[in-house]
């Protein structure tokens, strides 16, 4: 349906707008408004009031087309609505772990929200190596609380029925069943990659028992309605100070696999991880950093699992909490969906058409290979060995055992 | 949303309805109208010309409650339009399968349909012994073409999320949720069993890894938008002729585990195997007729296969075809899910609310706890042992040992 009151936005008239939502602005105040956003799927407006740098807020509002695979393709403005009702439910089941929505226009695709001006992006801090004591403990719990708290597990099934419905997002869903289980597997024109790493590349696209593999994953993506996921949860949807840890841009959401969320914050961790390889470091300082990060990994995946298991003694449906085995079994499953759907993204954001900052800030195409092949080879055992897996452990001592092999390769 | 259009029809007002539906009958034509509904659900008229025998429609209004669970509780009639447009989409796509739409009343939740007055209901030919020579061709063919030709493995990622979300059904899953996967686990008020089997009945009740294997098959139910499935493919939703084979009443339909459909067919064909066990018979003839059984069951799922393998060949999305292995590894958890899911039918069609009349009809309590018992034995087997199972005749195998034991024990 043909949505004809939208219109993109200019400053003057965001600023205009603004001042019409109660709570916010005076009719009188004087605002300065900024676009800061890349201009590739959203504007997103800072709105300031001159005289009182605290008061601040945002305006996203969603553009009707998406450049992110190259050309100028029309995209669902309806993604803002998922976005701005994900957040809402997001806020009432982990509240303060995203931004504040103040407003929401479907009209003009439009979420004015909390400024998170103090917070910087998470991925941006991993790349000047800093370290966020608080960060594993609230990304476990809002895992957590997010997944459990809009599964089968703790819903009624009809109540959890309307809101598959209500986040059915087959537009958004596609960018990713095409970007990551699909291109990188085939020499799609989408794909890019550093020309020093064609061999493994190859490698990949030829690896029968891989590309199965991926595909059962993929197969995952399309048919399991397991919880509201955020669908999107790398490193630069995350926001944080040192105390501090908001998630940001739902924008993909809808009811998929647990394991595509945490496996994608895993991965994104990992990429890091791997960057450093690449990056001039004294050892010392290499090897602290990288332990700090596989320590986040297994913190995070330990709090997911103690918040998961508090919450199926207290919110799980009758029917669930006193059936022996089921919680083992689930997430034990869940922990080896997360470590395949990790693999995913790993190899993805190397092949693919989406890099990630944390690989690509290494200018010599030599040492950036080392970092990206090392991604390469973990992201494969992940997915062909992740149903050995019986513990976070395993997951981080499989990382240890193939740095040093690769290592000693070079 | 209140439907204050609807109301329950007369005999008088669905033949003055009928008349006015374009290209069915004049409007001088005498017409006889009957109601034949059992009238729990629905009711079902059958409207005759008095002049032509040749020439009656049915007309299905669906009733706003259900007392299927023993008690009057409002029941939603979306499940009219649920049932009329999976009978379309079915008719699309096996031609001739289902009885002909000629007309859906949305608010009156009423659906003008073809008279199937010389077919009669399967599991009726099934009691009375009798052989359908295409009945196995027909249903497994059915099976394949709805299922791959509604999954992701034919259709347009962005096109089946929108099916998704036609036929999310709530309220009809939920009795199935209940009455399948939960009440006969433990002892519920729905139950209804042969006091003479309550001992085996407490056995399944206090049997954890059966439970948690159930409590599995419910959540791939919950959680699975496989393919659009019939949701309720007993032996009495099928229609035969000696040579020509419709299945109806697709209320229950909604995108689900492809297992659920292929498991309730296998398990009804299965449950009328257990009932010859009570029925007095000469030796000769239940051998006969319970190898006839196990044949077409056999049958139903080599044809099933070939079908599916075929619209593999010929529909399959691109990316899927050229996949090494991906066929058979659907194919082999597809056969396991099935079993697990026809394990699941035949417990409940005898610890819980609904049961078949083809053991109902043995009369003598003792005769009938025969039949029930082997019915339980094979079904917690197919449930624990599915994962062993590698193709259909471990089915078959397994059902002859099983009914050999038991038959050496009494």
């Amino acid at each position: 349906m043909a949505n004809l009151n939208y219109h993109i936005l200019s400053e003057l008239e965001t600023m205009q707008y603004i001042k019409k939502i109660p709570g916010l602005f005076s009719e009188t105040a004087q605002l300065i408004c900024k676009e800061m956003g890349d201009g590739n799927l959203n504007l997103v407006f800072r709105i300031t009031e001159q005289d009182s740098s605290e008061k601040s807020v945002i305006i996203k509002q969603a553009l009707p087309y998406a450049r992110v695979v190259g050309e100028s393709w029309p995209l669902t403005l309806d993604r803002a609505r998922i976005e701005s009702e994900a957040l809402m439910m997001q806020n009432g089941i982990c509240p303060g772990s995203v931004p504040k929505v103040y407003h929401h226009d479907k009209e003009l695709a439009l979420t004015v929200m909390e400024d998170l001006s103090t917070h910087i992006i998470m991925r941006k801090g991993l790349i000047a190596r800093n370290r966020y004591p608080y960060f594993a403990k609230h990304i476990g719990a809002f895992l957590a609380r997010t997944l459990f708290l809009t599964s089968d597990l703790a819903l009624d099934p009809e109540c959890k029925k309307q809101k598959v419905m209500q986040f059915i997002n087959p537009e958004m869903c596609r960018i990713t069943e095409d970007l990551v289980f699909t291109d990188p597997y085939y020499d799609a024109k989408t794909n890019q990659f550093n020309p020093l790493i064609k061999a493994v590349v190859e490698e990949i696209w030829g690896h029968d028992r891989l590309k199965l593999e991926i595909t059962k994953l993929k197969e995952g993506f399309l048919t399991r309605t397991q919880a509201l996921i955020h669908g999107d949860f790398h490193t630069g949807s995350i926001m944080v100070t040192e105390k501090d840890t908001k998630v940001i841009d739902p924008e993909f959401a809808f009811y998929g696999p647990m394991g595509f969320d945490i496996g994608a914050v895993i991965a994104n961790l990992l990429l890091n991880y791997c960057s450093h390889e690449g990056h001039t470091l004294i050892q010392k300082e290499r090897i602290e950093y990288q332990d700090y990060l596989l320590n986040t990994v297994e913190k995070i995946w330990t709090i997911f699992e103690e918040e998961f298991r508090t919450l199926w003694k207290e919110k799980a449906r009758d029917s669930y909490v006193s059936l022996l085995g089921y919680e083992d079994d689930y997430l034990l499953r869940l922990l080896q969906d997360s470590l395949g759907y990790a693999g995913c993204e790993m190899m993805r954001r190397v092949v693919g058409l989406a890099h990630v900052p944390d690989l690509e800030s290494i200018n010599d195409p030599k040492l950036r290979a080392k970092g990206e092949r090392l991604a390469l080879v973990i992201g494969q055992q992940l997915v062909l060995e992740r149903e050995t897996a019986g513990k976070i452990s395993d997951l981080t001592s499989l990382i240890r055992k193939v740095r040093n092999r690769e290592a000693d390769q070079d």
